[in-house]
């Protein structure tokens, strides 16, 4: 029940601020889904900061989204400055679509925004049986292995895989030791933050929530985690016509424009190889679940 | 001069262990790649293994390899207990004709073995202009988070892209703090490893790469590192119809059967969304340069 209430306080915001009434559910969906899979940095508190973006004219309320048809795999979506929720509902449902008729569906998407949580959209692909990637690159926050600056967002890596069960395997991981969300709902409750996931300016540890977010985020592993984080700006960014190199802009703090974020999706069918995936993966997790 | 010479006496070892003499080169080529790119643990330290496993008939020096065209882009190769460098390589190219012919290439191996630096076939894609993403999985090595026991391997993601130069983008990053193959070269070579990187059987930090290899190998990042290896190994194996879930089996010491290692390839075309990729990523890397 609270769940509803929230859901339709969250609609009647966006359409407060113009959107449609079919992409204020989307938002809402999305924003509630974060919060039931305990990911409260990516929930109800973000509202706020997608309305001041529309507000400042940097989010596009009434988006017209220009869908390309490359090939039955391969679809170019511009968002056209959308509430990065409906560029990424827009193009997960359309590369699932893709691999329903081909096997394989690969779909980019530009001029987007913030979307929330990847794996709310590799979720998707697995609940509709399939394979997935989801890449999108995010404002600097972390420094490339060696940089005392930042240019590398926490660029999540996402991938899914549905299950012989309801409860599809997602991996939804930042490149970032913690994710940024977490930092700031750190410093708006006055908390610290933990040892070792960020510096400040200057290159020293730091667990100050708000010197942390005007320093730079250690990335997981060294040179592993910025080369990743690396991959998906050049996957999400370079590759889709969204921005990269450190230009997506933040979406709390930098009003000057657009954020033009930049999503890829990967989907495609876990039987192509083998007759027999739900028994295969059935097994695989088996032996994790013994040992763990 | 030298690694003529090299490649030669690699040649006709391999020859001698009756392989073909176009596999015998592919072998070559690969384990000298590996020397020049500095993986010595990858390079001519690894042939006794590969002889050893023919030998003992767990590898088929004489494949028959059956190509399973599905679509334009999706193509499965039974590689036939083939030495992994074969399996490899037939499978990056058809993935490189695929993407070439429709403009993504998804080719899944089965049946196929260890077959050294996943970068190897990721610059091959590159080098031809193309986007890759090369999936392997490995022997356990490495506890899944929570576990005392071993059953993921070191499972690297490895990525590659072309730029606006003769050298490519390439990520290659074993999901284990140190590549399996660098401590087994500490333990020929009498050295440690560094502290951090493994436990022993009853998960105590070591730094003695033979209690190393009896124990448990850390993956990156904790809980991050050990989903990312587990991603890895439902692509590789689970999907391709490789073995999975720890049963991998270890090229130097089990002779019990073939590997059955999987590999899965995805190959695309870098300017299918934007016109100007070149441009984009040289555009990338400098914004990178300028920093680091």
């Amino acid at each position: 029940m609270k769940i509803k209430k929230a859901r339709k306080l969250i609609i009647d915001i966006f359409l407060k601020y113009k959107l449609p009434k079919n992409h204020a559910k989307i938002c809402a969906d999305a924003l509630i889904n974060a919060e039931l899979v305990g990911s409260p940095s990516h929930g109800l508190t973000r509202v706020i900061s997608y309305c001041n973006r529309i507000k400042k004219k940097v989010i596009n309320p009434k988006p017209k989204i220009k869908i390309k048809k490359i090939s039955t795999s391969i679809t170019s979506i511009d968002a056209d400055n959308a509430v990065g929720f409906i560029g990424a509902e827009v193009g997960i449902n359309c590369a699932i679509k893709n691999a329903k008729k081909s096997g394989i569906g690969l779909v980019a998407v530009k001029n987007s925004g913030h979307f929330g949580l990847s794996g709310y959209y590799a979720e998707k692909a697995a609940i509709n049986g399939f394979i997935s990637f989801c890449f999108t690159n995010a404002p600097p926050a972390i420094a490339p292995h060696g940089a005392k600056k930042t240019l590398l967002g926490t660029n999540p890596i996402c991938f899914a895989a549905p299950t012989e069960s309801k409860v599809p395997f997602v991996l939804d991981t930042s490149i970032s030791m913690i994710n940024r969300g977490k930092i700031r709902r750190a410093a708006k409750l006055g908390k610290k933050i933990p040892f070792g996931v960020a510096l400040d300016k200057k290159g020293n540890p730091t667990t100050d929530p708000n010197i942390a977010l005007k320093g730079l985020q250690l990335p997981i592993a060294g040179f592993k985690g910025s080369g990743l984080a690396w991959m998906v700006d050049i996957l999400a960014g370079v590759l889709t016509g969204g921005n990269h190199g450190g230009k997506v802009k933040d979406p709390f703090d930098d009003f000057t424009g657009p954020q033009n974020v930049g999503h890829l999706f990967i989907v495609f069918n876990p039987n192509l190889f083998v007759k027999d995936y739900k028994k295969r993966i059935k097994e695989n997790i088996k032996r994790f679940k013994k040992i763990t």
